[in-house]
């Protein structure tokens, strides 16, 4: 396809704009409506050969997901998104299968989370398919919960289980002719994740002191919250939310569920922290909107690090975070 | 440089937060009290090995050219901009001298165009150092000018001069054993673009039809005004402003000048339509703030296409536009 049949098809794709969109796509910027009480903001890349790989994603997957991680942070902050722009960069011409594809994922993404398409760019990529999303978000009527806000003595909680997307990228990279073709559900966890918008707002709403999403991994991003707050924390690793079909695989293929529960990135879970009064009026709430919290650990004083007691009740410790540029 | 010396290196860059930037670089997303009278919202990438090389662009001036065309965006709709997010993709870990030269370009563009950065992603390139910028704005009071106002029979008008950033990028492509060692104006044009902000407002107050940036060369971009305003248009070679130093390095190259004003991209000036009342006094408020314009063309009923009065007097016409997929 050409650049302006490009342009054309995802015009056409993104349908009509709200009345919130008084300019959407196709003119040089767009010109939105959004809220009075201050936006969120935030941008996300994601790209080929380093976030995913055509090998086992689909462009439907692709689309889908770097918009949901995307949106992920505005969830992070207890907000709801509200416009969203879409840069492009495509290594070859794409046939129009391949845009559909992908704009069919960016664009299911963005309705189920209430999100609108407003602009974006196209281009030529020098090397694989490269997406940037950039989302803005309204933020709760309390105010955005801050990864800075945890206090020492507040539970750490989180959502959902954990590791589920590490072991379905195992999965997935294993290959359809490995012993491990199930798993659907670790698989979709993977490939197209449901960023916690309905858990963030409430989370912000039961006045939890620190939030963030899951995107490194749950020893990392605490770590985020630990560095913003001040703080250090402790991780009881025998407490991690595990789904049935992740402890199934880690028998099977004699994987280590613990690693991909403690270190796998990409869940888009949220974790939390909250006084232990707040923190059982939190998962309370959180029930009542059908979704499943954890306690996993405790905020600590200042000095106390990053520390994870693991399932043979030793202590260990370990530095830094998720690391695009290992030396 | 690793990855959290990187964001920790780019937060203490970008100083101090504005008022009204309540959340800023650190958090899973910003918090920004944007204007009540809606957003202009854009997004732009710049790819080394498409948008530039490194050969001949240094850091500093990758940072500031991305923000810039990002900004321009803005301008093109009358608007002015407020603040920035911005992803950096880096193919290896950095050089702190590389990154504190990058930022520094970033930075200065935005302080040049009184816009804050508050937020952005820094990860792993597959290839090449990769930049996407977004940014959001503030609409003028009028309303933004589109791309689809114009009207048959208004003049098209350009400010500044055309073609000096494609020929910039010829002397530099030439190296500096070449013999076009001097033409500062020319590389300076390509390597840093400064907006039109000043004159986009200008333009939009005196109330001119449709307006854009010249960011894919003047016959392609009045072709992206024609098309979305349903009308065809007329281009007068002969009247095409052009800068002392371009026509020099023409006529000491061989090159022809009339394809770097006519093709040639990048040069962030404005082209706009007005009816000919307007277009004086447009003129007249463009010179008063300084800006030269000129009147380039003229708008045609559809069906003309797009048309080119050469400097010979011959009509030629021509097809499609700046195309990042050659077929």
């Amino acid at each position: 396809m050409k650049e302006s049949e490009i342009l054309a098809s995802i015009r056409e794709m993104a349908g009509a704009r709200s009345e919130k969109a008084e300019v959407s796509i196709g003119d040089d910027a767009a010109l939105y409506n959004l809220g009075t009480e201050g936006s969120l903001l935030t941008i996300d890349s994601f790209y080929e050969g380093v976030h995913f790989s055509l090998d086992y994603c689909s462009y439907k997957d692709v689309g889908w997901k770097a918009v949901s991680a995307a949106i992920s942070d505005i969830a992070a902050m207890g907000g709801e998104p509200e416009c969203a722009m879409l840069s492009i960069g495509f290594p070859l011409s794409p046939s129009e299968e391949e845009l559909r594809s992908l704009i069919g994922g960016v664009l299911e993404s963005l309705d189920s989370s209430h999100c609108e398409l407003v602009g974006g760019d196209v281009c030529r990529s020098p090397s694989g398919l490269l997406l940037t999303v950039a989302v803005t978000g309204t933020p709760p009527e309390s105010g955005p919960v801050l990864r800075s806000g945890a206090k020492s003595g507040d539970l750490i909680g989180v959502t959902g289980t954990l590791g589920d997307s590490a072991a379905g990228l195992y999965v997935l990279q294993a290959g359809k002719t490995s012993p491990y073709v199930d798993y659907a559900g670790l698989k979709s966890a993977h490939l197209r994740p449901q960023p916690r918008i309905t858990a963030g707002g409430v989370l912000s709403e039961a006045g939890v002191s620190a939030m963030e999403d899951l995107s490194d991994g749950l020893f990392f991003d605490a770590g985020h919250i630990c560095e913003m707050s001040g703080l250090g924390c402790l991780i009881d690793s025998s407490a991690l939310p595990m789904s049935e079909e992740l402890k199934s695989l880690a028998d099977v293929s004699g994987a280590d569920p613990y690693q991909w529960a403690l270190f796998g990135g990409e869940d888009y879970e949220l974790v939390f922290t909250a006084s232990p009064e707040l923190f059982e009026k939190a998962a309370r709430l959180l029930a009542s909107n059908g979704v499943g919290a954890s306690r996993v650990g405790e905020m600590k004083p200042d000095g106390f690090g990053v520390r994870v007691l693991d399932e043979h009740g030793d202590i260990f410790e370990a530095h830094g975070g998720f690391e695009h540029f290992m030396e």
